[in-house]
C-alpha cells in the first residue's frame, strides 16, 4: 500500500526545524491504513530547548503588554483561519469527518479569537495584573497590601492528547501567551502531523517572538528532567501516564505546577420529569447520540454513562437504536458519512478490549463491536467501529461501568429510581469533566446540579428553551472552566481569564501605599496624590500620571436641594421627605440626601466643563454610601487618577479615577471609581 | 530529672478521645529537658476517622450557611481567647517566650476572628458561592453560564509543623470550616501537647458539629492510604517529607488536592539608597535581628539571606553584632529573656550541622554555634543556641547559602553591586514564601519587587513611613496569601476568601438562565422575572424571592431636564450643554443626558416612596452607561431582585437588585446593581 515514502515530521526547537536522528515510528491514516508520516525526536537537546524558551521567548513576551499579546493572538487567529482548508485536508487522515475537524480546527482558532477579545475587554493594558482589592493593614493608612499577578518566568510544557491536535494545542496556548509565558508543545504522536503543520503555519506568520513557541514531535525524552521551579507542565491523556508524569522527580522537587486532564466517566442524566413524549426526552436522546458518534466518541467529554429513570430505559434504548441504524459510518472524506473511524487500529483494539470489560457487568443492547457496517471505506484497513450501547441493570452494584473508559463510540445506559439515586450514580464516577442534566423542572435541576457539582468542572442543563442555542454537552468553551476533580485529573483549564492566571504567580505586596503604587503602576488607596495647577481633566492620556489628584471646593447640601431633587427626579422616598419617618429608620437620624444627589453634586464639583481630553464617563464601580448626608453638610471631592489603560488601535483609552466624597468633618460619605474615556493626545479634543 | 510520669496524649477520632496502643515517644521541655508528654497513635482506625468526618462532619457543616459558619468561628475564637493563659502556660515547654507564644496563640485565634468577620463582610449568607459574572453563550439569551463554588464533600487532612502548634492549626482550620469542610489535624509530634490542649478546649465548647474536627497525635500511620477524590491534604514541614507525601499513591491516583508549604530561603534586601544613617538602614537591621531571634529563628518565613550593598555590609554586620551582644538568651519563662531555646536538642544538632554546611561557603561573623551565652536556664539540658550570622563574600558563586536552611537563629549576609544583582541573588532561592525590601526610593522598590515577584507569595516593602505600622517580614496575615512557588512548596494558603476556595470545587453551570437561577438561588441575567401587583419594595426580606421584578412606567428626558440638572448640580460638561462640541465627541451625536441624571431619574421611576421594608440604598455596583441618552428619549426601568442575603443578629439584610434602564427602542442605556438594606419583617418598617 505504501506509495511514497512518508514525510519525516520535524520538531521546532531553539528557532530551527530539526529531525530526530532516527526514522522513527510510522503514523498511518485512520481510514486507509496508508502511512502518513514518520515521527521521531531522538537526539534533540531538550534542556537547550527549555532554556531557549525561558531566555528568549519569555523576556520577549513579558516586554509586551497584555493587550499587545492579545492583538498578537488575534492576528494569529486570522492568519490561521485563512489557511484552514489546508488543516481540514490533512485532518481527514486522523479519521475526522468535516464536522469533527471543525471542532478541532475552527474550535481551536475560535479559542484564540475568544482569548484575544476577552483579554482586551476584561484586562487592563498593562504588564502587571492586580488581584482583588487593597487590603488595609493599619489604622493610620501607612501600611497596606495589594495582591498582584506577574507572569511566571519559566516555560509551559504542554503535553497533548491525540484526539484534538489543533484545539488541544490552541486552547492551552492562548492563555499561556496572554499571560506572557513561552510554550513548548509535545503533541501525541498519533496525530502529530497535523500539530506540526499548524505550528509550521504559526511560525511562518512571524507574529510570535522568537522562542515563544517550540514543538517536539516524538517522544518527550528527558524533557521533564529539566523542568524548573518557574515552569508549568500540563498533561492531557490517560491517567496512568498522567500520574507517572506528576510523580516525576523534577516536578516534585521543584514544585512544578502540574495540570492534568485525564479519563473521565462523564454522565448524562434524564430528569424524572422528562418522560418519552417531552421535548427534553428527545433532546436527551439526540445529545447522547451526538456525543457517542461525534469524533467517533473519542472525546474526553463524551457521555459514557447514560442515567435514565428506570421506566424510560427501554424507550431511550429504542430511540438510540433507531438513530444508530440510520448512521452512515465510513470514510471521513465521504460527504455522506456522519461518523469516521477511530484514530488507529491499535485504538480500536483497545476500545474493543474495554467493551469486553464493560460487558462483564452490562449487556450490549445496540451495535456489534466486531463488525462495523460501512457506507464507504475499507473495513479491514480502517479503524472503523459501530456505536455500541450497553445496558447495566444494577448500576449501583456495578464497578466497571463507573471505572472503565472505552474511548470510542461506547456508552452504558443505567436505570435509576429517585433523584438521589441518580446523584449517587453520577458520583460513582469519582470526578468528571462534565455531566449534563435534561429537565424542565427547576427543583429537579437544583437538586441534581447541587448534588453533583463538587464532582464536576462543568455541568450542562438542557431543556426545550435552550435546545437551539445550547453548545452541547461535549464542548468545552473558552470562557468556562474545563477540567474536573478526582479521576478527571484535578486540573482546571480555560475559564476565560482564570486560565491566564494559571501561568502567573500571585504575590501579596505589603508596604506603604506610595511605594506599592510605584510597584504596581497604579494608584493605591492611601498613597499621596500629585497636585498641579492644571485640572487633571485637561491632561491627555499621554500626559496623565496615576496619582494625579484634584481636591475640589465644597458644596453645602440644603433641604431645598433635597426636596428639589426629589421633585425633579420623582424619587420621593420617605427618608428624604419625612423627618419623623426618616428618624424611625435604623440608619438615619433625620432626613437625608439621596445617594444619587450626592454623586450628582460630586460630579458638579469635579467635572471640568470645556472640551478637553476627557471624552465621556462610561461607568461607575463599587459605589458605597458610607455615611448619611444631612441638610447642611458640605460635600468635597478628592478625585485621583488610579489606572490608565490606553486602548490599542483607537485614539483614546480608559482612565479609572478614585472618587472620595467627604463631609465637613472629613468623614467619607461616598466612595467609588469613576470610569472615563480619555483621548491619547490633546489634539483629539477638537 | 523525671518527677511525674508524663501524660499520654490522646487523639480525638470519631467523636471520642483515644490513646494509642503503645506508650509511645517522650516529648521533652525545650529548655529543661523534662518530659512533658508521651505521644502515640498506634491502633487508631484512620479509615474510620476519615469516613466519620466525611459522613458526619461534612453534611452538618454544609447544612449551615456561610455566615452561620462564620459566626461559629467567631464564638469559637471568643471562647479560646478566654482560655488563652492556659495555652501560654503550656507553650513555654516548646521553648517559646511570651512574645513567641503570642504569635502562635493570639495570632492563631486572631486568624479565626479575621476569617469570621471577612466571611460575613465579603461573602453572601448562602451555601453556594458565585464565581465571576454570568457568561452569555447565545445571542438570544436562552443559554448562559455561571461559575459557582460548592464545598468539597471529603475531608481536609492538615499535617502541621512543630513550630506553631496553635497558629499552624487555626490558620488552616479557619478557611476549611468557612468553606464547609470537616478537618482532621495531624500536628507535629514535638509540640503535639499544645495542639492537643487546644483541640480539647475547642471540642469542649461544643460549638463545632460532630465530626467537624478530629485530631491525630502521633504518627499518621496509613491515613493517606485512604485519601479520596474529594479530600484535601495540606502539609507544612520539610520538603523531603512533603515530596514523599505528594507522591503517595492514593494522592496521585485520586488527584487529591495537595498543598505544601516547605523550606524557604527567604531574603531581605537593603536598597542601594538605604545607606547607614538612613532610617531604612536602621529598620533593616532591626528587622533582620527580629527575624533571626523571634521564635529562635524557627519560622518558615524567617530571613535566611541578608542581601546588602557591598559598601554597607560591614556596617550591617556591626549593627547586628551589637544587638546580639545585648540579647538576653535563656529560659523562656524568664521575663527578661528575649530569645528562648530551639524546640529540642535534636533540632539544635540539626541546626548546628547545617551551620557547618553553610560555613563551607561563608564565614561566621557573629555568634558561636557551640557555646550559647545564657542569662538563665541550663545550657546542657536546654536546646539553647546563640544567633549565628555568616558572611558570604561571593554569593553568586555559592550554592549552599541559597539552598540549605538552618532552621534556627541563623542568617547569611551577602553583598551585591547593582539592583539586578540583588534580584538575581534573591531568585537563587528558587521560590520563597517572602522577601522584604527596605528602600525609600520608588524606582528601587519597583525594580526590586517586579524582578522578584514571580518567585514569591509575599513581598514586604519597608520604609520610614510604615516603620511603626508594618506587621513585619515574618508575619503571614489572614488576608494575604501565604505560600510560595518552587522550593517553598508551590502552595497557597490564607489570602482571605481565596483560602476558603481552596476547599471548594469550581463548577461552570451552563443552561437556560431560568434553570441556572433555580440552581444558584440567585437571579441570573436572562431568567424570567416574577410580576406581582405589589411593588417589590413592599415585601419584607422574608417575603421577597429572587426573580421578583418591577417594570416601571416611562419618563421622557427633555433638553430642559438636562440643562436644569446641569445648572442644579454644577456639572456643565460640554457634552450636555453644547450641541456642536458634543457632536465632535467620538461617542455622541449631539447633546446627551448626564449619566448621573439617568440613574437619578431611574430611581425616581422605581422607588416606592412610603415607609416599608426597604430601608436604604447603600450602594451601586458595576454601573455602565451602554448607550447615550438624547433629549426626547423615554427611559424605563426593569428592576429585578437578584440576591437576598439575610444578616445574622440584625433585623435586616442585603438585597441586590438588577437594574436595567432602557430607552424607547428597547436598547439598554444603563445597567447596574442597586444594593439595598431590607427589613426581615414588615413590622420593622414602623
Amino acid at each position: 500500500m505504501v506509495t511514497d515514502r512518508p514525510r519525516r515530521l520535524e520538531s521546532y526547537v531553539a528557532g530551527v526545524w530539526v529531525r530526530g536522528d532516527k526514522d522513527g515510528v510510522t503514523l498511518c491514516d485512520a481510514a486507509t491504513g496508508a502511512p502518513v508520516a514518520l515521527v521521531d525526536s531522538t537526539g534533540i537537546d531538550f534542556a537547550a530547548a527549555l532554556a531557549y524558551g525561558r531566555e528568549k521567548g519569555g523576556p520577549a513576551l513579558r516586554r509586551m503588554s497584555l493587550h499587545e499579546r492579545a492583538m498578537m493572538l488575534k492576528m494569529l487567529a486570522q492568519a490561521l483561519m485563512e489557511r484552514k482548508e489546508e488543516f481540514y485536508a490533512l485532518s481527514t487522515a486522523t479519521g475526522a469527518t468535516r464536522p469533527d475537524s471543525w471542532i478541532d480546527i475552527e474550535g481551536g482558532i475560535g479559542t484564540l479569537f475568544s482569548y484575544a477579545s476577552k483579554a482586551r475587554r476584561e484586562l487592563p493594558n498593562s504588564r502587571v495584573l492586580l488581584d482583588g482589592d487593597v487590603e488595609p493593614l493599619s489604622r493610620d493608612g501607612t501600611f497596606s497590601a495589594q495582591h498582584m499577578l506577574t507572569p511566571l518566568q519559566g516555560i509551559a510544557v504542554h503535553i497533548n492528547a491525540f484526539n484534538f491536535p489543533c484545539w488541544g494545542m490552541l486552547e492551552k496556548l492562548a492563555p499561556t501567551l496572554i499571560a506572557g509565558m513561552p510554550a513548548i508543545i509535545k503533541p501525541a504522536s498519533q496525530t502529530a502531523y497535523l500539530a506540526e503543520l499548524l505550528v509550521r503555519r504559526i511560525i511562518e506568520t512571524g507574529l510570535l517572538p522568537q522562542g515563544a513557541l517550540q514543538l517536539v514531535c516524538g517522544s518527550a525524552g528527558d524533557l521533564l528532567d529539566h523542568a524548573g521551579d518557574q515552569d508549568v507542565v500540563t498533561f492531557t491523556g490517560s491517567s496512568a501516564t498522567g500520574r507517572m508524569l506528576k510523580a516525576h522527580p523534577a516536578i516534585l522537587k521543584n514544585s512544578v505546577r502540574f495540570t492534568m486532564e485525564a479519563d473521565s466517566l462523564n454522565a448524562a442524566v434524564l430528569g424524572l420529569d422528562a418522560a418519552p413524549g417531552t421535548e427534553e426526552f428527545d433532546l436527551f436522546a439526540r445529545e447522547v447520540f451526538r456525543e457517542m458518534t461525534s469524533k467517533a466518541g473519542q472525546k474526553c467529554t463524551a457521555i459514557r454513562r447514560v442515567i435514565v429513570p428506570r421506566a424510560h430505559c427501554d424507550a431511550l434504548v429504542a430511540a438510540l437504536g433507531e438513530r444508530f441504524a440510520r448512521l452512515p459510518l465510513g470514510a471521513p472524506a465521504d460527504e455522506n458519512v456522519r461518523m469516521g473511524p477511530l484514530a488507529s487500529l491499535g485504538q480500536r483494539e483497545e476500545v474493543r478490549a474495554r467493551i469486553r470489560d464493560l460487558a462483564a457487568e452490562a449487556e450490549i443492547v445496540a451495535g456489534d463491536p466486531t463488525r462495523p457496517q460501512l457506507v464507504s471505506g475499507d473495513a479491514e484497513a480502517g479503524a472503523f467501529l459501530s456505536p455500541v450501547l450497553l445496558y447495566c441493570d444494577r448500576p449501583s452494584a456495578a464497578r466497571a461501568v463507573h471505572d472503565i473508559e472505552a474511548f470510542g463510540p461506547v456508552s452504558t445506559v443505567m436505570p435509576y429510581e429517585t433523584t438521589d439515586d441518580a446523584i449517587e450514580l453520577v458520583r460513582r464516577g469519582k470526578g468528571s469533566l462534565v455531566t449534563s442534566v435534561f429537565t424542565n423542572d427547576p427543583d429537579t435541576a437544583q437538586e441534581l446540579v447541587i448534588g453533583m457539582a463538587p464532582f464536576h468542572g462543568r455541568v450542562l442543563i438542557g431543556n426545550r428553551l435552550s435546545a437551539k442555542s445550547s453548545t452541547g454537552h461535549g464542548s468545552p468553551l473558552p470562557g468556562l472552566v474545563h477540567g474536573g476533580p478526582g479521576r478527571a485529573g484535578g486540573g482546571e483549564e480555560l475559564g476565560g481569564m482564570r486560565g491566564v492566571k494559571h501561568y502567573m504567580q500571585r504575590t501579596a505586596v505589603q508596604g506603604p501605599p506610595g511605594l506599592i503604587s510605584a510597584v504596581m503602576g497604579r494608584w493605591i488607596k492611601g498613597a499621596p496624590g500629585r497636585h498641579e495647577s492644571e485640572h487633571p481633566f485637561r491632561k491627555s492620556l499621554a500626559e496623565l500620571r496615576t496619582g494625579d489628584q484634584l481636591v475640589t471646593g465644597t458644596r453645602v447640601v440644603t433641604l431645598e436641594d433635597i426636596e428639589h431633587f426629589a421633585d425633579f427626579t420623582g424619587d420621593t422616598f420617605y427618608a428624604h421627605m419625612d423627618e419623623e419617618a426618616a428618624r424611625a429608620n435604623p440608619f438615619f437620624d433625620g432626613r437625608v440626601a439621596h445617594g444619587y444627589l450626592v454623586v450628582s453634586l460630586a460630579a458638579g464639583l469635579f467635572v471640568d466643563p470645556a472640551p478637553g481630553p476627557v471624552l465621556a464617563n462610561y461607568g461607575v464601580d463599587g459605589l458605597r454610601f458610607l455615611a448619611p448626608v444631612y441638610p447642611g453638610d458640605a460635600l468635597q471631592v478628592r478625585l485621583t487618577c488610579k489606572e490608565i489603560s490606553p486602548r490599542m488601535n483607537t485614539e483614546y483609552g480608559e482612565v479609572r479615577w478614585d472618587c472620595c466624597v467627604t463631609n465637613q468633618t472629613g468623614a467619607t460619605v461616598a466612595q467609588y471609581d469613576v470610569l472615563t474615556m480619555v483621548a491619547k493626545a490633546r489634539g483629539e479634543e477638537k
